[in-house]
């Protein structure tokens, strides 16, 4: 089992922090995990670009070219990165900041504004990225949020921690709503 | 012009970190810079392994295999990585965990007790990460020193900006002294 998960948004959004969380994750489960992010010309343009390959084996190709999950968090990266997933793949997007979106038939897409509901539960944006990844969690299994606030605890302490954890179990409760009621909700 | 730098130390020791610092420099200086690190079978050995990949081009592999520029940091990562350097390579080993190394044709070996003199000079071993850096920047070129420490202020603030700072520039500065001086601090 080998899974790829590419994140996007802008500097700020805290979602190199967030891949990295991921991978220590996997680890916890026994899993290797190789975590990568690009600065470059790419960066520079606006969409920064941070990646996860999480795998039962040994990773011997560590790049990921067409990721399995996908979660974007700004308008420029849906626009870049947008349309490149796997067949079947997951794509989540942060609907606060990508309005405009349109769904494609290879994969299935999941739209929550991450962003608003972050500011209204905990009056701050900057955890976010845990609700969404939280989110990611509880609809693709491919590490359990109990880990993943676990390893929560290798990056924060004190208040900071508390607050990313609160946030990634949301994001993860918010998978156990009904389809029809997330539909609203965008 | 391509440079892969590979530190491998223990857990603690602050080297995602540095490459992270390394490769948000790079992008300052407009070059592009891939940073990864592997989470896994290797990390649980002892030896953690980050990564940083510079390039003045596009980056299209991604992967370091073996390296031009060698920070080790503890004995396992000595054992494990010591020798697997480019022809011409610069290896540099921090002395004070690495007290057993044998110099190899192939690349020039540097070695310093960063650990012990960091925290003669700073109180403090939480440094040496920097200081070797800025070691490493000062034998290398690879990236300027004062970009690395601009660098230094999109990770840390206040206190340990500052600490982080003077750090590096200790390091940087270790490295303007005669071959001998060195040689009779190891």
């Amino acid at each position: 089992m080998r899974k790829e998960i590419r994140y996007s948004g802008s500097g700020g959004q805290g979602l190199i922090t967030a891949t990295r969380v991921i991978a220590r994750a996997a680890l916890r489960e026994n899993k290797n995990a190789l975590q990568s992010q690009s600065y470059g010309a790419e960066a520079r343009g606006g969409a920064t670009k941070s990646e996860v390959i999480i795998s039962d084996k040994e990773i011997f190709f560590p790049e990921v070219e067409i990721p399995d999950i996908l979660l974007l968090m700004t308008q420029e990266a849906y626009t870049k990165y947008g349309t490149s997933i796997k067949e079947n793949g997951i794509r989540i997007l942060d609907s606060f900041f990508i309005p405009d979106y349109e769904p494609i038939s290879k994969a299935v897409t999941h739209t929550e504004p991450f962003t608003a509901i972050c500011e209204e539960e905990f009056g701050t944006r900057i955890v976010a990225n845990m609700m969404a990844t939280g989110y990611m969690l509880g609809i693709t299994k491919v590490i359990e949020i109990s880990t993943f606030t676990q390893a929560i605890g290798d990056f924060f302490s004190d208040n900071k921690l508390t607050l990313n954890i609160k946030a990634a179990k949301f994001g993860y409760e918010m998978t156990k709503k009904g389809k029809e009621e997330e539909t609203d909700q965008d």
